[in-house]
Parts: structure tokens; C-alpha cells; sequence
């Protein structure tokens, strides 16, 4: 299953080692300028080497479009698009072969499929991404005429986190520092606490916050297509994710109704909301107010350090793992849950249209 | 969109005071004997009125089936079914038709339609997973024939949780208490809590925990499908429901690689884990072990307290909630976790036959 | 797959001789004022008994609607709805649990499922249509408020035949005859036909025109959403069609570019066309002139006399067919074909919007 | 919609002059070896200039596969490819930008998306189908180990047909002739008429049969995918056809069910049919007979004559068409129906063993 969308869908391909990762945009809207700095400038926040507690793998990568565009616009046709690999070392993983890594996917495929490629992890690298990354700008820059923006953060590495909500950081502030966290101060210490991570050859999870500001009211098809469904959903595709929650989250299991009920009230002749636990969206609608939810990624699954695993045989052995590998996937991780995010809302707002 | 899954596909319909709540189950197994006890008994596990601490609606949700039946067991036809409505009181919500209640989906459902069912919460109402249960209740009948058995319980209820994981606990007491959970004293506090709430026409959220055994290695369809993807997709749909997380969920952003991968050892000729940090999903594969996850519910929108709030003219109001309803959803939404559960294993256990 | 269309979706269930017949229409836009009347009068349309040509068996087929409509207008949530079945003689078909009739789906329904519902056909039987008709009513209460007809009639009956195109007739007066043959003269020898053949025990074909006025330009989705490749495909998912065929059909193999290209004038200020031989559709896409197409539908298989078949053992048998049957489908497929065309014109429409 | 199929799911890009044509195969089942010898050869039976009744242009269509393929063997994951376009002659189409041809898909594409491409029909252009003949080239080596063989042939051209059906003719020596039609006196005159035409600069129309043998007994999936329905659909998206019929097709229309019910009999311990006018398919479920169908194609719509028609203004102009066609497309879309028929089958191959 590789296509994500209902209206605005993606079909991803692409493995790790292979020729390279790419996609098809179907039901793009006709006649939008795209901006191809912007597009790869976005797809540059996710490549790998931008600074020292990222992996030093060099992965130029650069969208070549296939398809779709026509004198700089987009024509309704589908978008067909790929990014070469380069500078791929498939012998670091020439003892993968036959090893499951612990935690990884070589197992799991090889039992579903009966083959699997093993070089980088093949599909179920995290470079499949890419194709995200893409499809997702496109979204921003539709969603963007909408005055629609979506922005992401990292609020958690390991125990270091932020102690208050989105409200309370200047989010423009996100990409000033490698691991894209608002507050400086916290960054700075989630960058020493990745880079200590990178020393062992150890690796470290964490959460990221995202926020849709400028969403209109009425997105979002119950009862199998909520919104946060949707969101939710798109989260638990990306690599790694391991729990989602959107308003309050978790932390409203601990709350009364009449403490955290959001009251409507009359704001200047416009209906408006006293607070916003609800995240946005009720009863599975957007209602006008800012969506913020938070994901949760599990340390990398790759250390560099020896680990007891089995063989295809079953046999016992040592994984001795090499390569060139993130210690923490959280400030990559940044731009594909805002890309995820902006094809969930396009798709929602292109299938409101039919209302 | 009221269809949910991709071969065996629930289509739901229906309203809380409309004539019924139904559905239609297409591409269910042929030749599946019905045992209508255990639907019926899986039906009356959601129903309102069990206890007191739920709600003294007394609904005698019978299902009633339409067709795709032959001598008791499915053809492989489409299944229609309903439960009709019975003992509705729309008088109760005379008084909503015109006033938006906090936290709810009327304003919503408003917006984005144009125009809406006030008579119980109409679409947005939870009685609208009857469909669900009934279509779970046949899928876990399937699922049995393939070993795999389903069960949540209630693991929190405000700030009365259960310290251990599934593993710690007798899951088949379960049923033993009203409020579903395995463990009798914390029963006890949490039934406790629920009715404190009720006696204060308040209410209280809470997390189910939910755990699948037996489910084979090789189900989920990266990368859009990921096992866990899906299932996160499947409760997010859930009324109230405000997060997911599975295996070690958000608590996995405090771990390190090394502290949380699960080694794989040769268990006397078969490959074996170490630990369950993944939670029986690797790369969105399940791995044959225990698959176990965490759905958070907000407390209960309606409270009988006076609440600031506004009609459809936008104008401050004070609303006086009525009618009978729940003070905590968690014992009545376990059967519905289990059931979401059911049909999203058995689709991907359909689509992985394609293999 | 009993799910047709992308937006309007209809999901249909039932047997002939089970409790009903039934849907749940998804995706309807909110507001539509819902003209109970014209929903039925499109109903009785297609059922027995209207005339002395048609089967004798009075199905009193009146549709009750369970959900998705408030004070007469839909909703925008799923409209459920169930024509119950009445006046079944399921004894008439005791005789044929045991017998595959020849040209039925007896057998490829066993081979496929593994078992049938074997009481008039079951799911197979064109009974199934009602919820066709009950969702292409309310489609056509739509496009109607876009300006947009659907008339289909009767050209073909055996080899009696039209000779003109759909331009020759005063398709006003199809209604007026039993055979819904908009040329009086040729209706008579059509009805004359039928009842020789009923008479006889015997059945006859024939060919159903379609016309849909209004179609806006732009409609249709390549290239595998092409509005005549939708609209084939739902003409030849209803009961006993064997054929399809757009603007010149068949007949284009014999003619040249330079004869039947549709050449562009400026017509008063508008781009129009000297001819329309490609049916008011250009590369998948309506091009605002009158849509139209001929289906073709083989003579019932159900016929009075004795014919040489097998048994579920496989041994060779005598089949002697009872029960009350048409000996033409036609007159009552008029409505059918209609109802298709209508909620595949809506759903193209629907889907447009997204643009 | 730029996907085609349920499991086995084609998704394709690409415009006549852009980079290339290219789509990604979803649902492949693993481990199928990819005879790459078959697939070029298959992709070269539909490149232009394969003899002098064809278009000279010569693309030398090379197919190249981008993922989805480890060690020679499908892995299970998408299959991206790509074709590139060569010896694209743009600079013939600059005539076009503004004008709007007859019978082609300039005019609804403009109205439809507000911009197209106007190289070489952009995406309306046939060498879309590249996509295709990939995708059906492989579903043909899968389909192959299960004894499933798909055979089309030229059946007509203009008026010349072939008086048999398809068993009257060695279908083992279509290839043998250009237009690929296995009789080779009639297939010398179709040759000759398709030159004539050339030689004037006009294009005819033709009718393409196709058998496929060896399908096994039980796909198609009433009531929206019966597997007539699903092929109907599947050549309606093909470039230029304005037809569909199987097994009897529009001549049911003439006959009565005395004469056309296809009677079983117990033929040596086995359940046969004594004639075939079902074409294989009955209720839309095969019934393991060969399933044969005819596909109409009208004339080429580009034509090297001057055409009345008018600008994007709507001005009254004179096309003077330009470029290097086919005067008949019929014996290069012989393997583009073999491709959609083969992809069909496969995807209910698919879909029947979720049962």
C-alpha cells in the first residue's frame, strides 16, 4: 500500500540502495506555480550531513520532475518525480544479508515477502521519505494561497524537554538550531545529549510537535475520516513513530469534563472558543481553531555497537553494525511531519470542495 | 466516508434518534458459521444501561440481519444489518436544536454541512459504533479460526491507572467488574471515581489498553499500510478518543537504542525476541509477538452543569444539559476497541493472502 | 465490490428472497431537499408486474429511509435505506437448490463462494437494482438542480428496431408505452414480440439507448477515470448487458478521420461542433454536447421450458424452470440504465470540484 | 485517476514530450523472476515504426525499472519505471498551442484543467499506454504460472473483418503480418486499406478481438466488479475506443434465451458447456470457459488533411496538421489490450484468494 490520499494522492517508490526514490502526485490541482527552490529547499531539511549530530552521509539529493508541469505550472496531470541516489555504500551492508537487526524490519519483511532487499534497509529505509518530502511541499505551496501554514518541532530528546505548549515559543525560530527546537537553551542541550548519543555509537528517541494554523472550519469526513484519524494515521506511517495524540492527548484521560469541556462564547460577533483542548477538531471536524498534536519516535533501531541478534539460519550471532547512521531522526524527522501533515489537510480540503 | 477497511469493508450508517443504526459488511469469507449468541452477547457488552455506573438509557440494541446469510453462514455476499432505535427521548434535545454544546460536534457538523440532526448528536452520537461492534463480533468469529484472540480493558481512569503492563494482569477477569478492568481493587477505585463523577453530573476520561495474541507474522502493507498505522487510524475514529500509542508508545522518546531493542535469540530452533519494546509491529509488520497498545479517551462532553456556550446566532447563552449519559466512556468503549481491532486484523490478514 | 462511485458511493446489499434490498448512500451533498414522490415513481419504474408484458409478480417495492435525512432534507452523513421484500414464492426455487440453470450464475456463484443462496437467485437476481434506482433517483434530484436530463429508452427489442438516432424521437413520449420505446408504431411490434414470447416460455433481447442533456465540459478523470470507461463500466455491471458502446460505437471502425472527426466552428461566439460522432465526450472528458450510448442486454435466461442442464453432482438433468418471470428486461432496465448514467454524471461532477 | 486496479495496481505518469512515460506497480506479488527479454519485447510490439504501414517515428522505448527488484526477482514492493522519450519533435506541435484539433482531447483537456501541455497531446497522447504494456507484461509472466494466456488480434479494419469467430483462426500466427491479424489473406488487404490511407493522409477505424484461455473459474466480484465490467472498463480507457462487447455481445440483443442459453452438461465427470455465448462469464464470475470480448476503436483523429475548426479565441481557422502519425492504430494497440486485459485478470486472480 503505497498510495497515501484520497483527492491528493501519493504513490511512493523507491528503496534505500536502489536507483533512486520517487513518486506520482495524482489530482493535483491544475495551474500552480511551482516553486522549485522552495520545493528543494524543503527537501533539503531532511537530507542527511547538515550538521555535526546528523549522519555524515552525503545524499545530494535534488528532484528531477517527470511529469505534470507544463512552463512552470502544474497542469491536473499526474506529477511523476524521482531523486537519483548517490553515493549509496551498499558493501557497508554486504553483512546485513543475512543477519536480522534487532528492531529493524529485516525480519518481519523477509517473513511477509520471502525476500527482501538488504541493502540500507531497502524500502524500509527511511529515505522512502524523500518522496514525502516532495509531495508535501507541493501541498504547502497550494495550501499556502489557502493561508494555511503547518509548522513542526522537536519538544523531546530522551528527558530533555519543553515545558510549555506551541503558544509559548517563537516557532519562527525552529530552524535556527540543528535539532529544530524553538528554545535555544533546550536545544543546546538536546544537541549535546544527541552528540554524547553519537559518541557511544548510541541512539535516542524523542517527540516532535506540530501545529496547522489558518485551517477553515468544516475539514475532516466522519466517521472513518476524522481529521485527527487522518493525521494520526499519516503520523504512524512515518518511520519510526510509535504513538500520536492530538488537544490534550494522553493527559485527557486525567481531566473532568467540566474542567477541560472548551466553552464557546461570543467574541466580537464571531463564535469563538475560551480554550482549545480539543486540539482543533471536533467530533473529527476542524473548527477553526489552531490543530497541534504530538508524535513520538523511538530511538533509532541502528547502533554501533555489538548486539546479540540471529542469522536467516535462526542461528545465535553478533551483529557488529556498521554504516553512517542518525543518533536521534528527530531534527530530520521535522519536515516530513509537516509534509505529512500538509497532504492530510490539501486532501481534506480538496474532498470538502465536493460539499 | 463511512466505509472502513480495504477487502472486509464495514460501510456504517445511521443517527442516534433516526429510525436505526446499521451497515453493510462486504467481502466477508464465505461460509462463516454466524454464532448470533456471540454477536448479540458482543452488542450487549457496549450497550448502555449494563451497571450503574453507566447510563440508565435503557437500549435494546438487537441486530437484525438483511442479507449475505444462508442457513447461518455467510455466502460472501454483502451483509446488511440494523439495530433499530428504541425507548429514543428527542425530547431531550429540544433544546439543543438551536444552542452548540461545548466540546461537541454540533457547531462542527454545522459548519461544514449547512445543516445537522440535533436529536441526539444525530450522526456524531457514539451509538453510531453499534455498526462497529456488530462487524467486529463477526470478524473476531474469523479470527478465532486462525488462533488470534483480541482484549482490552480499562487501564486508567483519571489518575487511577494500573501500574503494570497486560502481561501483569488476568485478562480473563476482565468482565468480572462494570468497569472492565483486570484488576479487582482498581476496579473497585475506578467504579468508585465514575460514580463520584456521576453524583456531580461530571465526567472523567481514562486510556484502554488492548492487546492481540496469536496474530501471525507478515500482516501490514508498508508504507502507507503499516500494521500499526492502521490500527492507530482505527481508534483515532473512535469517539473521544485523543491519542495512540503502541508498544512503548511515547514513553520510547526516553530510551536509547541500546536500552530498547529487541534482541532476537534462537529459542530452541525458532527465532524469538528478547523483549516486546516494539510491540508485535517491526517496520509496520507484525512479528508474531503479542501486539499491545494504549487508546486515550477525553472525559465525557455532556456534563448536567450549567456551561457557557452560544446558539446559532452566536449569542452567550448558559446551556442545562439533560438527558441520560454516561460519566466516564471507557467500560462501554472496550467491546468497541476489541472490535476495531478485529476487522483491521482480519483485512490485513485478507490482503496478505494476496501474497 | 458492492461499492460503486468515488464521492456519491453507493454500497448495495440484499437478495431476492432474503428480508430486502438495500443501500447506504455516502458522499451525498447536505441540503438536498428530498422529493419522496418522484424517489418513488422512479422506484415502481422498474418493478414487476406494471404491465401485461412484464412478469406478474406484484412487488409492492416502497423504499423506507433510516438515516441521513432531517425535516426531508439529507444531511451530508450516509443515507441508509431498505426496500423490503414482499410477496416472495422462495418454494418456487426449492427444485433449483439442487440444479444450475444454464446462462444463470447458479455455478459460478457455488464454484466461487463455496455456497449460494439458491431462492431466486439470490444476490445474482436483478432484484439487487432496486437499490440501484433508489440512489440514481436521488442523483438525478441533484444533477437536476444543474440542468442536467437523463432519458434512456428501448431502440432495440429482438430485430425489431430504431432506425434513427436518439434526434428522431420525441423522447417525452418514451413513458407512454410498456416498452419504453419512444416510436409508437415500433413499440407496438416490440410489445407485440414480448408477448409471443411470453407466450412461448421463452425470452428475447435487445438494446437500451441513453442520452444525458446538459453535461457541463470538463467532466471526467484520465486516464483511468475517462467518463465513457465510468460509464461503461456501471452499464455493464447491471444484469444481462453484454455490450457498450459511445457516440458513433461500434460502427467508428468502418468510417475514416476525414469523415467522422467533429470539426470546431465559432458558432455566434462559442466554440460548438458540426457534428457530435464522438458522444459529448473527447479524450475521457465531456465536451458539453449531448452525451450518448447504446447497451446491449442478452434475452433472459429464465425460460418456461424444458432444458438439458446438470445438478451439483454434476449429472446431467432435465431442468423444468417455474416461477413468474420476464420474458423481456428491457422495459424495466430503462430506469436502471438511467439510474447508473445519473449517479455516474454526479459523481464526475462531485469529483470536478476538486479542481 | 491515474491508478488502475484493486491489489495489482498500476499508478502512471508522463506526457508525449516530456521527460518520459513511467508508473509504479503496487500489489506485485514477491519472488516473481522478471524475464526482462519479454518485457522489452512486449513494450516493442507497441513502439511506433515497426513497419511501413506504422508511424515512422522511431521511439526506441527502453523500459527502466527503478525499484521493486532485488537480485532479478520482484521483492513485493512498488516497481517504479520510467520509459524516456527520444526523438521527441516538439517543434511539429508549435502550430498547436492555440488551435484546437478536431475530435481530440485539446479542447475538453483546456476547458477541463484551464492549462495543458500542447507537445504532442501532452498527456492525452496514446504513448501513455507505454505505462501499460509494462505493467501487462508482467502481469502476463505471473498470470503465465498459473496457465493463463491472453491473445488479441486485428478482427476489422475499416470494413474489412474476419467472418469467424476466434476459433476459426491459427491465433498462434497473428504476429506473423503488421497489422497482426491472424489471417493473412484478409490481413493483406487490411495492410493495403491502412496504406491507402496513408498514402491520403486519412486513418480508419477497426474492431480488436481478444481471448484469454485458461482462466480459472470464480473471478469477478458482483455486483460492481463483475469481470466483464472490470475489462469493459479497462479497454474504454484505452486511447480511441468507443466499444465494448463479450461473449455474444450486441448481437444478444437478437436472440432468444431458447437459442442462447449456454447448457451444461456432465462431459466425462466434469461440468461443461455445450456452447459459449456467455463468453466465459456469467453474473459476472468466470466459469472457466475461454473469456473472449471485442474492443472498437475509431479512426486516428489526426489527420494530414486541412480541417475546419477554430483557435483557443474561438476563431474560425484552418488546421494544417503536421507530424508523424498512424493511419490506424489497430495493430499497435493489439498488445495495449493484451496489456489491460492481463493487469485485470491478475487483480482478480488477487482478489479471489482473499476468499
Amino acid at each position: 500500500m503505497n498510495t497515501f490520499g484520497n483527492i491528493y494522492r501519493l504513490t511512493s517508490f523507491g528503496e534505500s540502495h536502489g536507483p533512486g526514490i520517487g513518486g506520482v502526485i495524482d489530482g493535483c490541482p491544475p495551474g500552480i506555480e511551482l516553486d522549485m527552490e522552495f520545493i528543494q529547499r524543503e527537501l533539503s531539511r531532511r537530507k542527511p550531513g547538515q550538521s555535526r549530530i546528523t549522519t555524515p552521509r552525503k545524499e545530494d539529493d535534488e528532484v528531477q520532475f517527470l511529469s505534470g508541469i507544463y512552463e512552470g505550472k502544474t497542469t491536473g496531470t499526474p506529477i511523476g518525480f524521482i531523486v537519483w541516489n548517490k553515493n549509496q555504500h551498499s558493501s557497508d551492508y554486504e553483512n546485513l544479508k543475512t543477519v536480522y537487526r534487532p528492531s529493524h524490519a529485516d525480519y518481519t519483511y523477509q517473513m511477509k515477502y520471502g525476500i527482501r532487499d538488504p541493502r540500507g534497509g531497502g524500502r524500509s529505509s527511511a529515505r522512502e521519505t524523500i518522496a514525502r518530502c516532495v509531495a508535501g511541499a507541493i501541498a504547502k505551496l497550494i495550501l499556502r494561497q489557502y493561508g494555511i501554514q503547518i509548522q513542526a518541532y522537536t519538544s523531546q530528546v530522551g528527558s530533555i524537554k519543553l515545558a510549555g505548549s506551541y503558544k509559548d515559543y517563537d516557532l519562527s525560530r525552529t530552524e535556527e538550531n540543528p535539532v529544530r527546537c524553538p528554545d535555544p537553551e533546550k536545544a543546546a542541550e538536546m544537541e549535546k545529549l544527541i552528540a554524547e548519543m553519537k559518541g557511544k555509537g548510541d541512539t535516542i528517541g524523542g517527540i516532535i510537535t506540530c501545529v496547522a494554523k489558518g485551517v477553515p472550519v468544516g475539514l475532516g469526513e466522519p466517521v472513518f475520516g476524522k481529521l485527527h484519524a487522518a493525521l494520526g494515521h499519516a503520523m504512524l506511517t512515518i518511520n519510526a513513530v510509535k504513538g500520536f495524540e492530538y488537544g490534550d492527548g494522553f493527559d485527557a484521560a486525567l481531566y473532568r469534563g467540566s474542567e477541560r469541556n472548551d466553552r464557546f462564547f461570543n467574541d466580537n460577533g464571531h463564535i469563538n472558543v475560551r480554550t482549545n483542548h480539543s486540539g482543533g477538531i471536533q467530533g473529527g471536524i476542524s473548527n477553526g481553531q489552531d490543530i497541534y498534536f504530538r508524535v513520538a519516535f523511538k530511538s533509532v533501531a541502528t547502533i554501533l555497537m555489538d548486539q546479540e541478534t540471529v542469522n536467516m539460519q535462526g542461528e545465535d550471532t553478533i551483529l557488529k553494525a556498521r554504516g553512517r547512521h542518525d543518533s536521534c531522526v528527530l531534527p530530520r524527522a521535522v519536515p516530513i511531519v509537516e509534509a505529512m501533515t500538509a497532504m492530510t489537510i490539501l486532501d481534506y480540503l480538496l474532498l470538502q470542495k465536493t460539499r
